[in-house]
């Protein structure tokens, strides 16, 4: 348990670059407001890597020693190459942890993982976010009240297309009327996936306490075990007489 | 699949008689609100219990020839005997299905069947419920929107300390900020049970449309199947060379 | 309830082309063996397609106009276009049901829903399957005792690398010292997916009561509900002030 | 991550007494067997409980005071005070962590928090059980290999009447012709449940490396965490305007 867990945060970079709104905001980058208070953590070792870096910033091994890879994404989702597409899912299902934010519901990765079209609702009103917690002996509700909000936020709303989840640990209400599973988990392969919904970038989602926590919880808890291997064939045992 | 299914429509009966606001709304009683529509399907056989009856309506065989039970109680879930509750509990097991309404949420057939608490926050504020079908495939959604929606309601609001429902099909969204999975699906033994949360003994709430076509999705939904029984041992395969 | 359900029995088509010991088993076609008892039951309309049709046989409005597609294939999974999967992935969570057979587990419409490997463990040695009952309570177990056998099968083995089933209606245990969940259910998007491991080529499983029994009721259990379209943004609610 | 986590194993502890068989192979009893690995794990407090003990070993604080019960019982369930138990069953609901062991599928703990009869088949023949990993990636799967066994076992066959587990870690293969869900997982309220199907008395079973091996992921699995509490009420958000 005391192992150190090898994060590797992923960010499209280019809201940041290209809309002063969001600079005004996030001026490093959301990889690295989601960065910083992981790095304050003992046992975790964090890096970031963004779409316009070669391969992605995944290559040359990153993707091979992360633990638990973060994804943010958003208007470049086709920009991402196929190939590194499916090593993101292959590596998932050989146990990698996946924490998939916000507008990286479209993501390839996740789309690929979930198998659906991860379409759903959405609204940029500012409107006030009201996540309660469903599941309160969940790992990632760890450390959280019955409930925390965000006074402004993007919306989005049910029908959220994805296979039911295997834990919904968190469901937003919207001042505007709507509902969402805001907290999801999933596990594909060896891999554990959890879905956050915060974080539009025009908003400091990411500076507050309670979303540092969950990303930080949800880290522990995709982190990947020490179960057996996914290879077959390895060792079988012994045919019984038939 | 052309077989009648014999469904019955329990109710406490006491805030109707009790209570002139309820009188004024369901003045028949909730289980004849309920039962009414229900006899206009075909197919169906519908007959009422209440709390006050001998057995509470359930002796000299109903529960026995029950296929579909329908619970609604609020105020005297304790006057309910023991071992009645305890002969729900086994119907259930060997394959009845069960609808919980509303407060019936701490009745004690479904704690029984929960296992769990079955507490949830609520409020009386008369105000607006939307529920959101988060499961469109869900035969219980048949024939519905995207959403439906109640003027006035009490709200109920998670935590609901229930088991992670099989299947959540609605989640409601309340005017005053809180959010509840208010269509829950589970199976226990061989049995079906549903859970739906609307239906509030002071609005007219079981006399609206989309509400009633959610009872009536809900009894084609946990109406017993014709799988192997319950009863283990008496035919078992040959013993394998061990 | 009383209207047609449309149903393609899809198949690969080579092995009993190729193979004197399958076209012994199978002279018509596994897609013959498998529709000709659904083509007795009231209420179904039965088509079949095959690979080597053009668009795979399924262009045309074929499935657009299939409620329930099942599928058997084995040796030419890459054969089958990337387009038509996708047309099949999309119909399927646009609510169409689909029947997945014994080695259809690697095929591409079910590799793209799952968004997992597919892989299990597997021997060919001619050896006794026995199924057990473990949700008796499951439509796709109505008419079945607690177990049922096959002489000699195929073993498939676990770990099958899918996502945890939403239900497991079947268990497997193999001769030769092997367990696979043999009858799984998932819901993706608005539609309902199902495999059944039995069927391999050389032996007549399809022929065998109990089989024909399971996929008759995976028929009923698949084919699409009446709920919401899974389109946004078509009706929406009023915006709450906020 | 690094606190102490309170064990409490809890054994019947007749057969011990009763039967020679039995106590020649677990002299000091069950609880010591299963207590005696865990004793020996740094960040685990154990101490042992029992039936004969002034109420069950429970009282004065304990029952307040273990994170994690392990629980062993057979043939004297009924003798478990219904007082007790149910407050065993509270203590979960608030998040401690309870693993059931082998007969103590039908301990009143367990009973009454699943809701079900529990009931299963089941043979003594001393056969072979094989137990394959399903889910690879579970944290009680930690060290293990794809598979391993018992060379004598009692049988415990499906139908196991259990609500359908959040995730089933194991499946036993037995050679006399049976299959069974031999790592179940639930949650109920804000606690962790494990169920462990091997371990007969007349078997060393508890002193098996992989057997000891789960028990010790288990604890660490089921071990609460500090979501928020369950109590209602105490913290509410301002009621927005409705």
């Amino acid at each position: 348990m005391s192992r150190t867990i090898r994060i590797t945060v992923w960010n499209e970079y280019r809201h940041e670059k290209n809309d002063a709104a969001v600079a005004a905001v996030y001026p490093a980058g959301i990889h690295e407001a989601v960065a910083e208070p992981l790095r304050r953590e003992p046992g975790f070792a964090v890096r970031t890597a963004t779409l316009d870096e070669p391969e992605h910033g995944l290559g040359g091994g990153v993707l091979e020693s992360t633990d638990v890879l973060i994804w943010w994404g958003h208007q470049a989702h086709e920009e991402v190459s196929d190939a590194i597409a499916a090593r993101v899912q292959q590596r998932v299902l050989q146990g990698m942890g996946l924490v998939v934010l916000h507008s990286g519901h479209l993501s390839k990765p996740f789309t690929r993982l979930m198998g659906t079209s991860c379409l759903l609702r959405w609204r940029e009103a500012g409107e006030k976010e009201r996540l309660w917690v469903v599941e309160p002996g969940h790992p990632i509700a760890d450390g959280l009240g019955a409930w925390f909000e965000m006074p402004h936020e993007e919306m989005y709303g049910e029908r959220f297309d994805v296979p039911a989840p295997e834990a919904v640990v968190f469901i937003s209400w919207f001042a505007g009327g709507n509902v969402f599973r805001s907290g999801c988990c999933w596990t594909r392969g060896k891999g554990r996936i959890f879905y956050f919904r915060p974080g539009h970038e025009t908003y400091p989602t990411y500076k507050q306490r309670e979303v540092q926590a969950v990303i930080r919880n949800a880290v522990l808890w995709t982190a990947p075990g020490s179960g057996p291997e996914m290879k077959l064939g390895d060792r079988e045992p012994p045919l019984e007489k038939i």
